[in-house]
């Protein structure tokens, strides 16, 4: 078993070079924080990480959580484990401190989050899940919710949920059947039943904070008439403390592929009395509310995809550093050697790690256009920041997921036969990977996101990406000074054009043929995702460049050219074959007649 | 849970008018077969499949094999049937009638052989590891082994297996130690520890052959020094009957993450007086011998990718079919519909469809040219199409067993989150195809084995890609006489040239440079797949589109002109992201030191 180590070293590179924490720091309301202090919070996190979430990484996958007549047991040291979580102050530390949180920068949330997910993904889900309600309560909540949940949310001694998915509406939440009664106090009566709901019922929080969508008597059908509603496990007292079980029980938890340690439970709510729920904001607005939630979750999910790409990576690379088998071809010994000397072992764990790296770089680059979008002084920048934050959050979820379960397949891979056995922890990670590219919005509902709201049908059709394409190519062209990424900026300026030539076809198409359109939505997903974090492995070659050129003797520069390469000569090509799909796949996919499939 | 059913009319396709099956049963030694007789066989076989494996599949990968004092108890169903597989025949089926089986070229086993691994991966790999035990006897064994041991192995009552691996020897088979010491009456006590040795133990047969790779005393050292053993579970009387249990033991069941009804045995020989075993050939040339076996199993593992990919592919549309959600973009009815109906459900769906067409054309047009290497009358063809043969099974076992894992994540994906639920069965497809790219040869094997004794290394290096890279050529350019596979003629001569580039790269860079030739063989091994599949399914294409234009009413040309052009439009595009790879991806692999991975 290998332990999960935090790249600190890449992640400080990131935020430092590429994001510019400096700026972000300086910007108003973070003012609190400083490059200094981020750096001792990622040490910090980094000690938790391994030496309190990693060690129970494995036990969670092997026991699971446990159901019995509708109590949920974590699986063994998940409960002391969020004890310490919550008394480190671990659950504020991205909060807002209106409500007790430390109001760091999106993006040193970012790197924090990504450990947790490395040394624990299952574990790290409950943390996120009551992130997002928080987000929810806190911007459209009213000040009585918001002093009622909110600190004991914040602090982690209670949890959160997001309950959307019904069996007859999954991608679809129009399908939505829950209802709420209104009682004459101003509360809710709620029934119905939610399925798939992360963290829905467990033994680690005092309480449980459901938010849950739900239909009034009077709805208009459809998204405009699903409302929002805080159902609390126990109820709380005027006073603060706990009152009454609500009526609201885990019928069931699933027996999923991975994340075992994260219950995901059936919620049946209203079985008897009806369960007591609080509206959040106004009637009918709750799709738009949950999407705030959703957003947010959506880019942590992505993150879920580097954090079990990077764990995958050091779980091979630390295999492949220790087994001795067979001479490598080539080498003139003739010496069985560790296997990391093969040829083909060295391009997978340099493509795992290369792929990782891409994906941290967006995923934080993202992050700081968040950050940016929120507190930025000039309104325009913020919309700018807004506008690419949008456009990116669709990539960030749906690419970095799909990598991520090539990566943990890879990540067996490295391993041969043993990464078949469950005990090796390869398989783990394998299969907790898959499901990211499925909760919080398949990669196809990216990928129709991405194409429709954030492109055709943005307020300027294709705005954001062109402005992005245009910057993305005059650094690539600024690249020619350097001989030495001479190849890359040539391999990077095909892949602009590839994403260029995609995007015209797709703003041509969209309107007149939106079904052709969607045929090529998830390919241009991926394709997005290879030539924006192209852009900035490339970026990132170039710093790294400058810095050996002006003396710095950190191998990480080294490092990073040799990753950064690896991506433009074997990823940034992708794109071309990806605009090609896109352009002409689709009449093959639409043409063929149902009964024929 | 859906039913597998038999792909029997896309069988036919590609046996009658790609491979050319006619041709085939008219050859010398096939005379027994015509294409009637395989018609009636695959239509029992297809029967066979689902009425008697698929049923237990599921609940094979529930139970798993168990392990209890050495003995081993295969999951619920699986005694039954394979006593039910053994009487009806099919056991003996692709065997020599000089033992006993009905003799049938390759290429029709290829296809029943699909069936089984598409109704129940973890039995289909029992007989399989019988075929291959029983093609080393057959081929090296002395007439008294083969009087012995195969008439039982070929009916199937005895069943057997392939012990190569130990702890310290996976891909490196010339670090096996087990020893072999010979007795005074022509036997060998065995002795030493064999890992992963699929179906080394059960209750299924009567008794159990292994052929097991072990070290004489004298041998010399590497693989020059191995020599192949027959090691029966009970020994056998020279009546045929049974008699003593040999001195061989299942230590132990692997847990894995996949095929959980084909127990992987640790097998511990000659722990106590000695495992009696039987020389097979001459001594130290076991590792040639076990190679017979290896080919026909790299082939069948191949084939797994295919079974699996089909099956998961069935699985998804059912529920795509049958599952409504939301309504599809660019519907005018506004309506919610069957999933079928959104275009990113269609393409995933026809890139199951595509792909596993091409891979099974591959792998059955791979067996026509091994049957006709065993039986064509003129020794110059028998050549020629050996060395492809030879060519492409490292190509059918690599690519289509990767290109599995991809289309049975992808079928997860079309069920969304209920795939993710054990329950559902997806999962379990994705879990069985995993190990196909590892063992028999991981996927780096087999591309190095391709790059180099295939290509680099060849008797004039390179001819047997060259010859068929013409014959391609001359393909893709005839097609321009149909305007309406003008756009798939353009995107194979694309991928043809892009084969071209990565051979002559290949063939100028092994002698020199082979570090840099091997950190591109598998990207050259994934090339190589898509290119000769997506060439044989453009011939399939204008078969399609002939057999049409001569008014056929076969909805099934239609449906094989959609996966065709599918393929030419999203697969054929990446050849050339993979020449790119190979040609200018190598210096960062081999060019990073080992520290900054």
């Amino acid at each position: 078993m290998s332990t999960y180590s935090a790249p600190v070293r890449d992640m400080h590179f990131v935020l430092n070079d590429i994001v510019g924490l400096e700026e972000i720091t300086s910007l108003p309301g973070y003012e609190e924080c400083s490059p200094d202090l981020v750096e001792a919070i990622l040490d910090e996190a980094g000690k938790f990480a391994t030496g309190v979430l990693d060690p129970i990484n494995a036990i969670g996958d092997q026991q699971g959580a446990k159901w019995m007549g509708g109590e949920v047991t974590a699986a063994d040291g998940f409960k002391e484990a969020y004890k310490l979580f919550v008394d480190t102050g671990w659950n504020a530390m991205p909060c807002s401190p209106e409500f007790g949180g430390q109001g760091l920068p999106t993006v040193v949330s970012m790197a924090v989050n990504e450990m947790w997910k490395s040394a624990n993904m299952a574990f790290g889900l409950c943390p996120m899940l009551t992130g997002g309600a928080i987000e929810a309560i806190a911007h459209h909540g009213s000040d009585e919710l918001k002093a009622t949940y909110l600190p004991n949310m914040v602090t982690g001694t209670w949890t959160g949920t997001m309950n959307l998915t019904e069996p007859q509406a999954g991608s679809d939440l129009s399908a939505i059947r829950s209802k709420a009664q209104p009682q004459a106090d101003g509360s809710y009566l709620i029934s119905g039943t939610k399925i798939f709901i992360t963290w829905g019922e467990h033994d680690m929080a005092e309480n449980i904070i459901h938010l849950v969508l739900a239909r009034l008597p009077d709805a208009p059908p459809g998204v405009k008439g699903i409302s929002l509603f805080v159902v609390p496990k126990f109820l709380v007292n005027s006073d603060g403390s706990l009152g009454a079980r609500n009526d609201l029980v885990c019928a069931s938890i699933e027996h999923k592929m991975g994340i075992h340690g994260s219950p995901t439970a059936v919620m049946a709510f209203g079985e008897n009395a009806g369960a007591i729920g609080y509206l959040v904001g106004d009637a009918n607005k709750g799709l738009g509310y949950m999407f705030t939630m959703m957003n947010h979750a959506r880019v942590n999910v992505g993150l879920e995809g580097v954090g079990i790409a990077e764990r995958s990576y050091q779980h091979a690379l630390s295999y492949a550093r220790e087994r001795i088998q067979g001479a490598p071809i080539g080498d003139k010994s003739g010496e069985t050697k560790a296997i990391i000397h093969h040829p083909d072992v060295r391009r997978m764990l340099l493509d795992m790690k290369s792929r990782t790296e891409a994906m941290r770089t967006l995923a934080y680059w993202v992050a700081g256009q968040m950050d940016r979008a929120h507190n930025h002084p000039e309104a325009t920048a913020r919309v700018t920041h807004q506008a690419r934050a949008d456009f990116l959050t669709p990539v960030v979820k749906g690419w970095s997921t799909e990598q991520s379960i090539e990566i943990t397949s890879t990540g067996i891979q490295v391993w041969g036969g043993v990464g078949y056995i469950e005990e090796t922890g390869a398989c783990q990670y394998f299969r907790d990977a898959r499901i990211t590219a499925i909760y919080e919005g398949t990669t196809g509902i990216q990928a129709n996101d991405l194409i429709g709201r954030k492109l055709a049908r943005e307020k300027v059709p294709g705005s954001t990406a062109k402005a992005l394409l245009a910057e993305m190519a005059t650094f690539a062209n600024s690249m020619g000074n350097d001989e030495s990424l001479l190849a890359m900026a040539r391999q990077l300026n095909d892949g602009i054009a590839a994403m260029q030539r995609a995007t015209d076809w797709l703003l041509a198409t969209y309107d007149s043929n939106p079904r052709a359109a969607a045929a090529g939505a998830v390919p241009y997903l991926k394709l997005t995702g290879i030539v924006v974090s192209g852009w900035l492995m490339a970026k990132s070659a170039q710093i790294a460049a400058q810095q050996i050129a002006s003396g710095a003797s950190d191998d990480f520069y080294r490092a990073k050219i040799a990753t950064a390469s690896y991506f433009a000569a074997h990823q940034l090509p992708l794109a071309a074959a990806y605009a090609a799909a896109i352009a002409e796949g689709s009449a093959a996919v639409l043409d063929i007649a149902d009964g024929l499939l």
